[in-house]
C-alpha cells in the first residue's frame, strides 16, 4: 500500500479521501489555493502545500504545480476527487511520466469515455444498451433527416464535443429538424471548436439511472446497483437515492451484470459510473464517468462498502476486498446536496459561516468541509456539504432525511436546505414518481 | 401510534428519543430543570416544560412534576431514557394510575428484575445460566461457610439490596470469609437499610457480556446478539463493542436464544438487556436491565434496527417490525463514552463548550447534546456524547474510531477523549484481549 498520497482537490471530497486514507494508515498531502489556506482539508491532512491563487486554472487545475507538490512531499500517488483534473487524461499521462501513481483508471480509459462517440461505440460493442441514433457523426442535414425519419420523433441533435447541456438541440417533429441541426452544429463550433454533431432518439420522460461499477484492472469487475439521480436543476443533480425507487431487483441484476461485464471487458480499474436514461423498462446509455461521483455515499450506505478505500487498494495493485456475491443491498439511502446558494434563483452565496452544527444519531452521515467560522470563498463550486441518510426502506430514509435536515444548522450564508424541506412535502417525491424534468417544472411553478 | 410523548430525561438520550419520535411523526415534549433551560433537548423537542431546579430529585426524578407535565401537554406516554426514573416501578405504577402510557416494560417486570435475588431465581427457572451460589439470602456465617467451602474459593458476598459496587466483599480464601460476610452485611444495613446478603462464586478474569433482547409483551421475543462492555472504570462502562470480540457465532446463537426464550417466558415488553459475566466459554447471569442502555447504538449499527422506534411501537400496542430471522449481524461497531472529566483523576469538568465539531463521513455516528456555546451544568452525569463507529470488521471499526476521534473537537472543557486515543495504542485493546479488570489495571499503571 502507498505510504503517502496527495489529494488534488478541495472541499468535502478532499476530506472524504483523507478519511479513507487515514483509516488505512496512509499519510495525506493536501494541496490548496491561497483562497483555501483556512479550509478544512488543509487542517485535516498530514501535510499541506499551497499551489497557487484562485481560480482553479492557477492551482487545482495546474498539472505542473500538482506534480511539483508530489515531488516535494514524496507522495506516491494522487487521488483526484471529482471535477478538476479527475477526468483529464493528459494529467494521468503526466503523472505516469513522472512515475507518480493515479488513483483512478488509466489515461486510455479516460480518453475512451471522454469522447462521447467513442464511448457509445465501445459500450454498444460491450453489450450495453444505447439510445438509438446515428452511430457517430452525421455529415449533413439530409443524412440527419433520413435517420430521424426512420427512427421517429422527437430526436435530439448533439455536438460531439459538447456537454453540460451546451450544443444540444431538440427536434420535436420533422419540421424542427433543420433548425436544430444547424444550431447544434454552429454552437458546437463556437463553444467547443468542433462542428461535428450526432443524432439520437429523444426520450420524453426518462429517469436518470446510473450504475456504480468497480474493476480491478485485471478483467474482474462488480456492480453496486444503481442510483436514481433524476432530480436535477440545469443538469446538476440535487437529490440522489439508491436503490432507484422504480427499479425492480430483476432490472437491477440485469443492467448491473451488463455493466460489470462491460467494464471487465475493457480491464477497467477503480470506481466508475455508467449513466443511463431509463424509460418504460429500458435503459439507454448516456455516458460513463471514470471517477468517484459526488453521490457515491448512497451506494456505500446500502452496500456497506468504502469505495475510496477500494480505490486506493486497486491503485496500489492490491486485490479488491469484495466480490459480487458479497454485495447485498441493505435498505435505502438518500443524499441531498447542500449548496451555498440563495433561493429562488440559486445565486451563489459565499461568505462566513457563523454557526455550523451537523445532524447526528442513527442512520445519518454528514460529508462536509464546513466548520463554525469558516469563510466560503467565492471562486469554487457552491457545494458545501452532503447530507446522507440510511434507513431500512425508502419511507424510513425519507423520514430520517426530514428529521436530519431539521437538526442541521448553517448560519451566515443562504443554502439550498429550504428546497429539500419543500421537496419532502411533495407527493411525487414521497412516492418516487419523478423523472429528469420534474424538478425544473416544480421550480417554475414554486420558485418561478 | 401515540400522537405525543414526553421524554423524562435530558442530554443525549433525550435527543435520541426525540429523533426516533420525529421520524415516526410523533410530537415530543421535553422536560427540563432550571439548569437545563438552554439544553439541546429543550431546543429540539416540539414543546418544553420546566419541572423544577437541580438536583435530579427536584425535577427529573419528581414523579408528580412529570405526571403534571404530561397532563398539561396532553402527552400520552412517557419515555424514561436510562437512569433517573427508567427502572422505577413506582413511577410506572403512578403513570398507569393516571392513564398515561410507559414506553418500557411493566411495573411487574421492573420489580422482578430490580430485586437481585428474585431476578436470579426467575432467570434460573427460565433456563438462563447463573453464577453458582447461595440461591437467596444467607442467614448466618456458618451457612455461608458451608456453601463457600462446597463451591470453592474465591467467593463474593453481596448485599441483596446493593448495587454499583457497594455492599460487595470478596473472600479469596476461607480465611477471608468471615470478615467479608460481616462487612457486606453491615454495609448493606448502613447504605441500603437491609442487611440480607447472598454468596456467589467469584470469577477471576471474566468479561462483561450482555445480550440485547426485545419482546412484544405477548410471549414473542428476539435477541440482537451481545455487546462486550468489559472496559470499565469503577463499574462504569467506557468502551463498548458488538459483537463481542471473543464470542463465536455458536455461543452467540446459544446464549441469545436462551435469553430470548427467557424474556418471552415472562411476556417481557420492549428493550431489555441481560448482563453476564463470561469466562472460559460459560455465561453467568448478573442482572437484567429493563430499559434502553447507553450502549444500545452498537447493536443498532450491526443489526440495522432502530430500538427506540421499536420501543414506541410495542408500547403503543403495534407489532414488532422484525423477527429473529430478520436480524443478521453485519460488521462490527464500537462506542466510546465521552465524559466531561479531567484525566488522570476523572474529576467532573463542567463548563462552557467554546467549540464543538462532530466527526463525519462513512460509518460514523455521533449521539451528543453538545453544541458550540453550551454550558455543561455541574449537576448531572458527566456523559456528554457517544461516538459510535461501524465497520465491516473489528480492525476497520478500530481504525475508523481512531480517525473519527481525531476529527472531534470539544473545546473549553476537559474530556475523556485522550483516554481513547491512548487505549487505541494498546495491543490488548486492538486484539480484544481484555476482561473487566483490564482497564483498572491499565489506569493504575498509566494514570496512577
Amino acid at each position: 500500500m502507498f505510504k503517502k498520497i496527495l489529494i488534488a482537490n478541495r472541499g468535502e471530497i478532499a476530506l472524504r479521501v483523507i478519511r479513507a486514507a487515514r483509516e488505512m494508515g496512509v499519510a495525506t498531502v493536501a494541496v490548496h489555493s491561497t483562497a483555501d489556506a483556512d479550509a478544512m482539508h488543509v487542517r485535516m491532512a498530514d501535510e499541506a502545500i499551497c499551489i497557487g491563487p484562485p481560480p482553479g486554472t492557477d492551482s487545482y487545475l495546474s498539472v505542473s504545480s500538482i506534480i511539483a507538490a508530489c515531488e516535494v512531499t514524496g507522495a506516491e500517488a494522487v487521488h483526484p476527487g471529482y471535477g478538476f483534473l479527475s477526468e483529464n487524461a493528459g494529467f494521468v499521462q503526466a503523472l505516469e511520466d513522472h512515475d507518480i501513481g493515479f488513483i483512478g483508471p488509466t489515461a486510455e480509459h479516460i480518453r475512451m469515455m471522454g469522447d462521447k462517440i467513442t464511448a457509445k461505440d465501445t459500450m454498444k460493442k460491450l453489450g450495453v444498451p444505447c439510445v438509438p441514433g446515428s452511430d457517430g457523426g452525421v455529415p449533413d442535414y439530409e443524412t440527419a433527416k433520413k435517420i430521424a425519419d426512420d427512427m421517429g420523433y422527437p430526436v435530439i441533435i448533439k455536438a460531439t464535443a459538447g456537454g453540460g447541456g451546451r450544443g444540444m438541440k431538440l427536434a420535436k417533429t420533422a419540421d424542427d429538424l433543420e433548425v436544430a441541426f444547424r444550431t447544434a452544429r454552429s454552437e458546437g463550433k463556437s463553444v467547443f471548436g468542433n462542428d461535428e454533431v450526432y443524432i439520437e432518439k429523444y426520450l420524453t420522460t426518462p429517469s436518470h439511472i446510473e450504475v456504480q461499477v468497480f474493476g480491478d484492472g485485471k478483467g474482474n469487475a462488480v456492480h453496486l446497483g444503481e442510483r436514481d439521480c433524476s432530480l436535477q436543476r440545469r443538469h446538476q443533480k440535487v437529490f440522489e437515492e439508491a436503490p432507484g425507487p422504480n427499479i425492480t431487483p430483476e432490472l437491477r441484476k440485469q443492467i448491473g451484470e451488463t455493466c460489470a461485464k462491460a467494464v471487465a471487458g475493457i480491464n477497467y480499474i477503480g470506481a466508475g459510473t455508467i449513466e443511463f436514461l431509463y424509460e418504460n423498462g429500458e435503459f439507454y446509455f448516456i455516458e460513463m464517468n471514470t471517477r468517484l461521483q459526488v453521490e457515491h455515499p448512497v451506494t456505500e450506505c446500502i452496500y456497506g462498502q468504502d469505495l475510496v478505500r477500494e480505490q486506493l487498494l486497486v491503485a496500489a495493485g492490491e486485490p479488491m476486498t469484495f466480490g459480487q456475491d458479497d454485495l447485498v443491498l441493505d435498505g435505502h439511502s438518500i443524499e441531498v446536496r447542500i449548496n451555498a446558494e440563495k433561493l429562488p434563483n440559486f445565486s451563489p452565496c459565499p461568505g462566513k459561516v457563523t454557526a455550523f452544527h451537523a445532524p447526528g444519531g442513527l442512520g445519518v452521515r454528514m460529508d462536509s468541509a464546513l466548520y463554525t467560522g469558516y469563510s466560503i470563498p467565492p471562486y469554487y463550486d457552491s457545494l458545501i456539504g452532503k447530507l446522507i441518510v440510511h434507513g431500512r426502506d425508502r419511507p424510513e430514509a425519507l423520514a430520517r432525511l426530514k428529521r436530519a435536515l431539521g437538526e442541521l444548522i448553517i448560519d451566515g450564508v443562504d443554502t439550498t436546505v429550504p428546497l429539500f424541506h419543500a421537496l419532502l412535502e411533495e407527493d411525487d417525491v414521497l412516492t418516487g414518481d419523478y423523472n429528469i424534468h420534474w424538478l425544473e417544472k416544480w421550480l417554475e411553478t414554486n420558485m418561478g
